[in-house]
């Protein structure tokens, strides 16, 4: 398998050191051999040839099997005629990674370390399915003197791809979706939750389809988080409410994310960002970046088994308390990624 | 004082009794007469006119020295030509409306039912600075069998006044304002950005400012949220932040809010919505609007000691535990207002 890393910035690349000693390990158990090759991004990638997605790097996520992203950004490059993010941005577009996969599941463990009640964060088990090569990220932008502007474009297509993505794991799992827009306000999402009703109603009329405005959403989600199953979204609202819901277990540092497109590599990602304040001080928590891997395995790969160790290994991990600074342990990111390591063999 | 009164929809009109009762009952006290003129909006006015914000109710609110609203929708308008939020956005555009203030303080007797823990909500201060006339709210929409789009415009004067309103109210507050945009992505984001900090080190440098970005933010709202004192944000992130944290309180029920503009008669009006299941059973919170008819006394007609008077009698009310069902009380909507001018009293 061969698997493009794309370290990036600030904590990125321990972070994805970690997952590639996880998956190495995992690879002579198995005996699979993974392949890794390292290429640049965001603001590493600025740095050394003044573009946030090189051609190479592109090229090379094009032709590979899957790739892991650390994480990119920081505020070195904050006022910069080209931005890291904007690396991220063009890599999940040229790989047509539409669907962004958000899992969270609150560990009954850490559920303690919620800034939620345990009564209430206990059992969360959901999926938020973020769209994630339109709307207002990918709109025309202007900006003069006086004035500046975005715009948010959706397409039938682009709706109608992602949705049945979110209806297919909801099939998966327990049944429901919930799909979230500001159908009060905006055209974009008029349409959305048309498309979204008629997928539903053509193509999965077994699930259950529930409609949200991405306020009362914002609310519910601390209120209730347990209510939900598979969460359905544009690229905007995606990105606020599983920041949001990010909290809920205790860390953000412990949750992965898969993008996928319609076929060719995904793309695996913890949902952290660079955080550059901890940046090179082994204190960032791996296990965003090693779940992230085992959606590789299960995603792209169909190694069901070997993720499944992975995950097993990583709770095994956090019930013994061998946890990093943000879980309140004392472990950095190589000793936290040891122990996940000596737990899978 | 002539104030107009908009009832609206499902639990508007309770609401909007409610709060006229308090008021009434103040005017007794202190000697000032508020006269009432009731007017259509939202739903309500549909049915009636045909028209979500008819001529004669604008004529009456532009005419008025304050106006009190109660709440619009309902799923009774869904799928309809004219839907009735089209009369609240057409209002505030109308009246100016630039700035909605939607403060949040948590009550340490209801600190516990916060579904997060108490110790984060205990001592929670702050107030949110949402600019409500421009942004993706008002943008030009097109429609095509293929594709939809929304506009986000913001001109530098649109930013420029509500970031004074929030630097102002930061300076009789805790002298700290937190702007939120997502600058890495929009480009009104970055606008936004440049004016904030511009405003600021020429205007107000004695206040505290900090950027956030609008994904972070949803996370630290919950995990610190007595870190915040002033909020400024645009239209669309202000709707989902501040509704995220109108549960930290243990009810969206207790949360009002102003809405003001440059001059001109300012609009009062709850946090929460229509709440059409619960409309018409008495089983409304009148809180949000009582509370919102107080900010107006302040922010109107300079009525300190009178909106003092009415804060004070909710908060004993609420340490009485005289309270409705959402706060898990057994009161109506006319029991809890009673006790309510009980207390003024
Ligand atoms: C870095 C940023 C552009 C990105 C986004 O907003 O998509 C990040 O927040 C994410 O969620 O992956
Ligand atoms: C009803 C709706 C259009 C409105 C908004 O989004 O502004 C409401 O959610 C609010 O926050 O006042």
């Amino acid at each position: 398998f061969n698997i493009v890393v794309l370290p990036g910035d600030g904590v990125g690349p321990e972070v994805a050191l970690a997952a590639q000693r996880v998956l190495t390990s995992i690879g002579d158990i198995y005996g699979h051999r993974f392949e890794f090759a390292e290429h640049l991004i965001g603001g590493a990638a600025i740095d050394a040839t003044g573009e946030a997605l090189p051609e190479e790097t592109k090229a090379a996520c094009l032709a590979s099997d899957a790739v892991l992203l650390g994480a990119v950004g920081g505020p070195k490059w904050d006022g910069g005629k080209v931005r890291p993010e904007q690396g991220l941005l063009a890599i999940r577009k040229a790989m047509g990674l539409y669907a962004n996969l958000r899992p969270l599941q609150v560990s009954p463990v850490l559920a303690h370390r919620s800034p939620l009640k345990k009564e209430i964060v206990e059992g969360v088990d959901l999926i938020v399915f973020r769209e994630l090569t339109s709307g207002v990220y990918f709109g025309e932008r202007t900006r003069t003197e006086t004035q500046a502007s975005d715009l948010c474009v959706y397409t039938v297509e682009e709706i109608e791809r992602v949705a049945r993505a979110a209806f297919q794991a909801a099939g998966q799992r327990r049944g429901k979706v919930t799909s979230v827009d500001k159908a009060n306000v905006m055209e974009t999402s008029r349409l959305w939750r048309e498309v979204v009703t008629r997928i539903h109603a053509e193509e999965y009329p077994q699930i259950t389809l529930e409609h949200a405005l991405v306020d009362s959403m914002a609310m519910h989600l601390i209120r209730k988080p347990r209510d939900y199953d598979v969460i359905l979204t544009e690229n905007m609202f995606g990105d606020i409410l599983s920041d949001e819901i990010s909290v809920l277990g205790g860390s953000i540092g412990l949750l992965p994310s898969a993008s996928l497109g319609a076929d060719g590599p995904g793309l695996f990602e913890p949902i952290h960002g660079s955080a550059p304040d901890i940046a090179g001080r082994d204190l960032a928590n791996p296990v965003g970046m090693v779940l992230s891997a085992a959606m590789m395995l299960r995603h792209s790969f169909e190694l069901e088994d070997e993720a499944d160790s992975i995950e097993a290994a990583v709770a095994a991990v956090l019930a013994s308390g061998a946890v990093t600074a943000d879980l309140g342990g004392a472990l950095g990111t190589v000793a936290a990624t040891r122990a996940i390591v000596d737990a899978i063999r």
